[in-house]
């Protein structure tokens, strides 16, 4: 029987960079992990995020991107073309070569950490002595190996919709959404959440008609409010997605129109039929199959691995990263966490500040923010300033035709350390890497605002909000 | 006679937010421009940046950048059009528009913030008392106002080729390659600086056969020179722009056929025919018509006002910012200046660290880079140790179809202080921005290793290039 010093359960982007980790820091590392390729014929590393999360959105977000410009922006620029035509399977088919060339990718990291991949669904199957026994379920091949510790990084699931099955046909999660070979006539969705946004708006930019059906009666919730209530203007009265929110869905229904939904929504009862319909109201820890019974591994009332701040389980030697605990879903933070569990496992003392892991949504414009909302600061009773600045005067988003936007800039009312930076605009995804350094470095809005910015660049943006939270705007 | 306590002469970056800042520190403050718009029947506030420079060329490249994408990158998208045909009056039309929105902008922001704006050619005429009189020659019709300080911000001219005028009909200028309404068939560039670079790019992508002339034999020698040896390469090789390094010009004339240029280049003698040719060779501080001697104020040897590190001439309460003064030519280095001497004026101590100062070059992949570079560090004797990533197997640069360039991270082999950072790749201008911000906080390679990057996101090059200075790149 194998035995390694580490075991990790899944190889997303939180699992894979854990067992590298590991494996640099000496450790003897296996990965267990069952992911297939699209095909269905030959593993692929990379779990969600990769294979079926933000990688391909990002490809198609940019095809669809290309297709709209060609529509709506060329003639300014003294571009004409003939007719514009899109081919939504060979778009698919770049996304498959993208996905395909990073998940080849891991393949080659772990070869050249020597970290032992193991093709299979991971499950405890009980201890000998400190040493914990994880099976290895090839479809029903099974081999069991020994590890001293463990890292679960199972990740996280479609939450399901009670009202109907997901057939990946008509009725799709994530990862049929990716994987349409002809542009829907007319496009449900259900949930305006990142996924929900981001497809709603490659499928809307190719030519569907979409709906977006969002139970919760406040837009992007977790974001602040300035900028998803700007986001929620862009989007519906410029771009034309139809977003109601406060939605009640009765019954959804295949009919031979269509996915049929009948909800109520402003009081009213309606019933719409789509070609096709995605479901995106968020995602659920995956822990199915994990056998975390066997051995006494602990799970909350929500079904996340149960973990402390350091990503500890209840059971010595076995660790849990990622979307399977508490915390953000996101990639990211899945992969901070996964060095740190490697490195407290060598002994080390690693820090992960959870208040400076940045959010982003690549719908255009994009939206990205780090720290605390308005919102969270009134509710916490904490004095702050804030400094606002938009990108309709900036000369690289005007340059580049993206001149829509605003940065906003929340800083402490006594000691102007900035508590939270949020952002609606081009690039903003990017722009949010200089405002999570200024948290991780308690920088002060003056800091943003005293440190040059190359000229011209979308950050000075950032650079004039941080001058308007002091009140001393150049450009405002 | 109007008497302020701050005359600014030049309305450029430097200038006009001197002025700005000026005012806001509560000193009777006016600015001096005789700055024109195109069409030259309107002041256009601005100077060179916004007119003729970084605004104007920023706004050419995007139009080209989207013409060479529907030609070169569609099809892949799975996006087929028909005849695609370009117009380059109308891509100069909208180029035109963006410059009048945003010098209209500083015109705006001077009245907000009461700034008195003086249209005419601003010279020092002498003094009365303590007060320094400058000269406001209006095309002929000449007033003079008084000021206890002056701030000089008059910028720079083209270096002038002793070879041929300037006509901007056939032999241009920087303004002159920025208002082509046709797309010459043989474009000549002599000096392979920024402007040659940007300029020749964008008319590359339209459809000129490009051939950039530069002296030096060394292509970009102020940039670090892995960076530019994978650009050299890039724009040759793959873009199929024409350079020849280590070029000796003997001849120019214009024919009938057009301009010629001989030259020698690899010991052999050429002579090439060009349908416009842009002479980019540097810029020269511009005092002409200051009338510096009316006051005494010193120039030195290269003909830039002589200051201190703060900004400071020979003259009490005159000073000099921007490309008139030493340092790089930059906007944002003019703009931090001219916010600094304000402050300095009102008796604040601001700083500005020139090492910290960011410079961009936004060619496709664009160049970016601040600190120092290898050769500077191995000249100055600095042991430092080096991470490197690449763009090639970053999701987001695979998913924007912009998968090429390098990230280079330069730290201090004992304290692991970073020391420079230099990257070839997708919105590298923007990512510079957390370098900068990096540099001053006086951040190690690990501080940017240990701060979570949003995934995917292209700054993730930046925090593997961290990570492989200290020999653990995780995707390396």
């Amino acid at each position: 029987m194998s035995q390694f010093d580490v075991v990790v359960i899944g190889a997303g982007p939180g699992g894979y960079i854990a067992a590298i980790r590991a494996a640099q820091l000496g450790f003897k590392t296996a990965c267990v992990d069952a992911g297939l390729n699209k095909a269905g014929d030959a593993p692929a590393l990379g779990g969600t995020c990769l294979n079926v999360g933000c990688i391909p959105s990002k490809a198609l977000l940019q095809s669809s991107e290309h297709f709209h410009a060609a529509q709506h922006d060329f003639a300014e620029h003294g571009i004409t073309v003939g007719e514009v035509k899109f081919d939504a399977a060979k778009m698919i088919e770049r996304k498959d070569a993208i996905v395909t060339k990073l998940t080849g990718g891991i393949k080659f990291l772990f070869q050249k950490n020597k970290v032992e991949s193991l093709f299979g669904k991971g499950s405890f199957k009980g201890k000998n002595g400190d040493l914990y026994q994880i099976e290895v379920d090839n479809h029903g091949e099974k081999s069991v190996v020994e590890a001293k510790y463990v890292i679960v990084a199972t990740g996280s699931v479609p939450r399901p919709l009670p009202l109907i099955d997901i057939d990946n046909v008509n009725v799709l999660d994530n990862e049929g959404a990716l994987n349409l070979i002809e542009v829907p006539k007319k496009l449900g969705v259900i949930g305006s959440g990142v996924i929900g946004l981001e497809m709603g708006s490659v499928w809307k930019r190719v030519g569907s008609e979409v709906t977006i059906l969002e139970a919760m009666p406040t837009f992007l919730a977790a974001a602040d409010q300035q900028i998803a209530k700007e986001a929620l203007k862009i989007f519906t009265k410029e771009q034309g997605l139809a977003i109601e929110l406060g939605v009640k869905i009765s019954e959804i229904k295949n009919t031979d129109n269509g996915v049929s939904v009948s909800y109520e929504a402003g009081g009213a009862q309606k019933t719409e039929t789509f070609d096709k319909l995605i479901i995106s109201i968020g995602r659920v820890p995956n822990t199915d199959g994990l056998n975390a019974e066997a051995v006494g591994l602990e799970k909350d009332e929500r079904g996340f691995v149960k973990v402390d701040d350091e990503c500890r389980t209840n059971l010595a030697n076995v660790w849990a990263i990622g979307d399977v605990v508490r915390g953000p879903m996101l990639a990211h933070k899945a992969s901070d966490e996964g060095v740190a569990v490697a490195e407290r496992i060598a002994g080390q003392k690693p820090h992960i500040d959870f208040n400076s892991i940045p959010f982003v949504i690549y719908t255009d414009p994009e939206i990205a923010w780090v720290g605390q909302t308005e919102e969270q600061l009134k509710e916490a009773g904490i004095a702050y300033k804030k400094g606002t600045s938009g990108f309709g005067a900036n000369g690289r988003a005007l340059g580049l035709g993206k001149a829509k936007g605003t940065v906003k800039v929340l800083a402490d009312a006594q000691t102007d350390r900035i508590l939270g930076i949020h952002m609606i605009g081009p690039m903003v995804s990017e722009l949010v890497a200089e405002g999570v350094m200024s948290m991780e470095f308690k920088a002060s809005s003056e800091d943003i605002a005293r440190i040059v910015h190359a000229h011209p660049t979308l950050s000075e943006v950032l650079h004039e909000a941080s001058l308007a939270a002091d009140k001393r705007a150049l450009h405002g």
